[in-house]
């Protein structure tokens, strides 16, 4: 993935919605068609449903899983190299096997390989440090390999530069704040920050905004190194020469490929000019690990660093600046790649242009075995259990697409390629299910839009675990508990979708509703090296039996959703949700704008007025497909969607037909029309990647970003177009009127 | 002061009240001369009594105070050595030429001193540390002195044993248990642990307990080195081979010499066999820096630590068993020794028997700086004040006593053996104040018997504070909340007195209402060679503003306690107080005891009663002295002691006298009869120190203790005897009726 914790990107962009009634009807027809000739069928159909599941739970399997990820680890495949293009083979080859219609889709972008690095670190006594150090540890048999990319800041600048250091912790802007307000100059400097807490973009446009002459950055033994455990090869915590790689790409604007900012890659596409683009960093940056960077904050001068700030490192951490230099020589390798999306299809029998996509990147830094190795796995595994059953002459009522995106590390530019591309077909989509990381430990954890939370635990409840009982009591006893509403109700957690994988241009610049899911564990070695094959049979999902788990939860996912009658959101919940973050952002107006907060009430009116349309849609849901009150509709329609059997004639199937166009259309009702202040690419008005300034507000993202910047005219104008979004999206809701007889 | 967190000490012992008519006659009379001698200033009294606080006030003074400490700190002076003697000597030598009557009160103790230490770490490789490394940094003055002693446990054992390590983290009941859960086996290992958290008397009997040969405790910096910040000679925190000395005499009975629990160890004294006493440790301890655990931590295997064990130290903590062993070799120079108390009396003109009590230690483990000098020296800066009041002809009411503690450091020796010898004279006893470490920063702390809470925080509005205003202001800006009653009225907190200083046996066995201070602040040094002259005038109140500040805190205590017409109690807040102990033992009956958990009706009923007598006396006391309502009796009695001029008759003086004894008798009516279950020299209902098992339940201890060790008829026995003495207390109070006219 392309950060641990949240990422941030953004285009200037018009979207044109076109209805689709030719195709609609011809859909109406082809139901009225499946559901005449299944009269004999329909009292057994919820049996059928079920024996389809348990045909799908039985094909997932650890000894294929470690199969395909011994094959995908097995060299290095780094977006554009051959390694990846062989991987891309791999994964397409699989998807022909098992039978859906598969393509390699090629883009070409703009991306730098390293070519030459060094960092090194001065004192009067000369150099004191000649990094980078090789990541190296005793014994592991992929560490060597010439293939291994150095580590290096994808879209940093080359540069020469020799500056004194500053140490500014985790380069928060609160982190920058601190140091200015200490008096700390940081112009000309170069800046060494530790990794975490942030998108390492952030740490990257904050040194950037104040005048440093670069950055460098290293993982701190207290966040993922010896502090947290046994370092590999004893453990699975970061060793002494383990170096985190990633993407420096600032995507204030948007994500993907920063010479096509808002359209595709494709061949003959227009570029923009790399050095203009707002998306690359003007600034060098490049990551080492703490074997190097521990001289150079032993020898820092200045005041002690705010204790907070101090690391696991062996002496008290001082900010300098200097009296210590560093030398950062880079050498970046600039040019138009091509990447490879693999796309897999199996079309829809009854609802072809519904669209249900599953997606997981593939390319890695190194070799990724967790990083992303072990969510291609779980993809891969989920995708032969469908192929199994499309093999038995069985198919989806909607189009089932798996991708493979490539280029992710680099800034989500497979993923975003693609939808960019796609805009059009993505307006009828139902649902995007990313994985990432898969498994690396026995710990599920699950994000999602509010409207398919109840979705996911539904789910889980078909999945058994590992450790006994099913996926929904592991998780519900595993999870911490963070949301006010979800505790309340005593339901196992499902997050909030922030951004650092390939969910994010579906659902903020898409509005398509979305899913994320992993099982966690202990993972110190993120983004280097030893992410390899080696390290995850010791200390990942050692017997793949989590990504087994996920493999079921990720293709049950698309199952019912492919197959549900009546498309599984929860739009009374989302609206519930919403209304905590209104809660939350007033009390955040309150504290920053005082007299000048503007009034909550109408956005408040409206998020209630959603919510309730959604219960109402809830209930006339219930009444069209006969499924008795108190029944909770998102697991029968998704655990029985042959209920639709008592649809049983026009009018009933028109009525669904209506109904589910009217629950897609709710989501895209959510997107901002002029989408949000200085990054329109981004339209959702519910969610958003935090922004470069790195403000935690990934909910009702235009309001509280003008609230943070104590900018009361934005905030009432935000607030404003928030409150038209969920009138907007309650109204989709409120016009499904069933036909009467 | 002997802990840094709190200590642990306990008499089998009888006590018997004598009530002194004859003297309480006689002072009736002598006050009733004094007002009748006094008509024509009794307009003016107030001013007067403001004015001797204004004269007070004037005398302590940055200058003399640093003389003090630079004299008192100029060689090493652990109790009974001749640097001691000395000490005892400037101090007594000081107090006589400020106009008390002052003598040198001589103990024969029982402890040892280090003839031979070493620690030595061997793995398969060989010694891999031989230690302990002498305790040594750049450029320090002090630490070649050859009369510091080498870092050893007073009270341990001499011993020769090698046996494997296990790691035991802070070494508490439930680090203990922790090691059990995981198997690990500790019969005849050597236990390493970290200082912190609890008093080190707890870690070797826990380790005793546990069947362990022996003990090494360290320092590690991530709680007092160089995680907390930069480490002398550059910083305060503690340098790699600083030590902590320290006793780890259980206490577990009494505090004091071990051969003499409960009596006083006079030069014909009865004494027990050193060999039998409970209070002496059975396996050997000794501490070392942190430069020499290190090599041992490092060599340990057996299974990761958890992780809230680690320290600062860079690499992963394991626990053991080995296999590195240590091989430990103690000669412990054992042999009763001589101490030196030094006492210093004014008289009281009015009410000579009734006595206001100010303590501080003045032996040291080397020079004690910080621990003890600031202290003694903020107590002599007092003293020279009251001293100038006394050579002006002014008498304190009460008679002043100033006591310089000897071997605190070994067991609050000297405090203990006073007390013991003085118990009967102590029932007259108004107020002990301690101080123990004065200041080492601007951060003003007090604890205190919630009668006299509102006492500290009306001195504290007559004292100003260095950096602006009164020292309440600083002081209420500066402390934590932690106690709810104190942080709904919005007062700067006043905390419980635990353990680890001399108020220990003042308050716990004789029932003295006490208070403590400090000024605190950044001190990483603690009984290492380093808190020295050198380190405070670098990193301690190098100003000796501070220590200004407590010696007027200080002496503004004596002149009004010794003052005071009404004494200055308030047992309203402390029956409200009591409610709060009997809330939280009430929960944790119900956790620990479920069913069985007796019922607390009858002691909530007690302390209600209680705190109601409290504010009826305090009525009785406006009403006696005709203050007008609603105005602070504490602030008014306090302050401005002088309105006791209204009391123009015989008949008030009578009331005065007997509302003075009554508010006297009532903290020791909270003395248990019987002490406490398996240590009943500790007495006080209310209040004891934590006991060895390391339970924090210094609050109403008796029940406390009981609940957590699941005895649920100990529990309801022990809340019986509360409920017995808070009605005795109240009773007490309620006894108090004037005469009318």
């Amino acid at each position: 993935m392309i950060a641990l914790l949240h990422d941030v990107k953004a285009s200037r962009y018009t979207r044109t919605v076109t209805p689709h009634f030719i195709r609609k009807i011809y859909a109406i027809l082809i139901l009225l068609l499946a559901l005449a000739a299944l009269p004999a069928r329909s009292q057994q159909a919820p049996r059928t449903e079920h024996s389809i599941e348990q045909q799908f739970l039985a094909v997932p399997d650890p000894r294929h899983a470690e199969q395909h990820m011994k094959t995908l680890t097995s060299e290095p495949h780094m977006a554009g190299t051959p390694g990846d293009r062989k991987t891309a083979e791999y994964v397409a080859r699989k998807f022909r096997e098992w039978g859906f219609e598969t393509e390699i889709v090629e883009y070409k972008v703009w991306m730098n390989y390293p070519a030459e690095v060094s960092v090194e670190a001065i004192t009067s006594a000369g150099v004191i440090m000649r990094g980078p150090t090789r990541e190296r540890v005793d014994g592991d048999p992929f560490q060597d390999d010439p293939r291994v990319v150095m580590p290096f800041s994808a879209y940093s600048p080359s540069a020469d530069v020799e500056a004194e250091v500053v140490y500014a912790n985790y380069g928060r802007p609160e982190d920058f704040d601190r140091l200015k307000e200490l008096g700390i100059d940081l112009h000309g400097k170069i800046i060494l920050c530790r990794y975490g807490e942030n998108f390492r973009g952030v740490k990257v446009f904050m040194a950037q905004e104040a005048g440093a002459a670069g950055v460098i950055i290293y993982s701190d033994p207290i966040d993922d190194g010896y502090f947290r455990g046994d370092v590999y090869p004893i453990g699975p915590w970061r060793p002494d020469t383990g170096v985190q790689r990633g993407t420096i790409e600032f995507g204030f604007e948007h994500p993907g490929d920063p010479t096509t900012p808002g359209w595709p890659s494709t061949p003959n596409a227009r570029r923009v000019d790399p050095d203009s683009s707002p998306d690359v960093p003007k600034i060098p940056a490049t990551p080492i690990s703490y074997h190097d960077a521990s001289p150079i904050l032993q020898a820092l001068g200045g005041p002690e660093s705010p204790r907070e700030w101090q690391g696991a490192l062996p002496f008290t951490y001082h900010l300098g600046p200097g009296p210590v230099k560093v030398k950062l020589h880079l050498k970046q390798d600039y040019a138009y790649r091509n990447i490879w999306d693999v796309i897999a299809r199996a079309p829809g029998s009854v609802w072809p242009d519904e669209l249900v996509i599953a997606g997981a990147h593939r390319d890695a830094w190194v070799y990724g075995a967790v990083d992303p190795i072990s969510g291609s796995t779980a993809m891969l595994e989920a995708a032969r259990g469908i192929g199994h059953l499309l093999q038995t002459g069985w198919r989806p009522k909607r189009t089932l697409i798996f991708a493979s995106w490539d280029a992710e590390e680099q800034g989500l530019i497979g993923s975003t390629e693609w939808v960019e591309q796609h805009e059009k077909e993505l307006e009828s989509a139902a649902a995007y299910f990313n994985v990432d990381t898969g498994a690396v430990g026995p710990n599920f954890r699950a994000s999602a839009t509010p409207s398919l939370r109840d979705f996911l635990r539904e789910i889980a409840k078909a999945v058994p675990d590992p450790k006994g009982g099913t996926l929904y009591e592991a998780w519900k006893t595993s999870v911490r508990r963070e949301n006010e509403l979800q505790a309340k109700k005593d339901l196992p957690e499902v997050g909030t979708l922030g951004s650092g994988s390939d969910f994010t241009s579906f659902l903020d610049h898409s509005g398509v509703p979305a899913t994320d899911v992993r099982s966690s564990g202990n993972y110190g070695v993120y983004h280097s090296v030893f992410d390899n094959f080696e390290w995850y049979k010791k200390f990942g999902d050692t017997q793949f039996v989590y990504t087994q788990e996920v493999a079921r939860v990720y293709g049950l996912q698309m199952l019912r959703m492919g197959n549900a009658d009546v498309l599984p959101y929860d739009y009374e919940d989302y609206g519930k949700e919403i209304g905590t973050y209104l809660d939350a952002a007033e009390r955040l107006a309150a504290e920053h704008l005082g007299d000048k907060a503007p009034s909550f009430a109408p956005a408040r009116a409206a998020s209630n007025r959603f919510a309730q349309a959604g219960a109402a849609i809830k209930n006339a849901a219930h009444a069209l497909s006969h499924i008795p009150e108190g029944y909770d509709l998102n697991a029968s329609v998704a655990r029985a969607p042959s209920h639709v059997h008592n649809l049983n004639n026009a009018r009933s199937a028109g009525n669904l037909e209506r109904l589910n166009k009217t629950l897609m259309a709710t989501e895209r009702a959510l997107l901002l029309p002029a989408g949000l202040p200085r990054r329109p690419w981004f339209r959702h008005a519910i969610y958003a990647p935090a922004d470069l300034k790195g403000y935690s507000a990934s909910t009702i993202p235009g309001v509280n970003e003008a609230i943070q910047r104590n900018d009361a005219a934005t905030t009432a104008e935000q607030l404003n177009e928030l409150t038209k979004a969920l009138n907007r999206a309650a109204a989709v809701l409120e016009s499904y009127k069933p036909e009467q007889k």
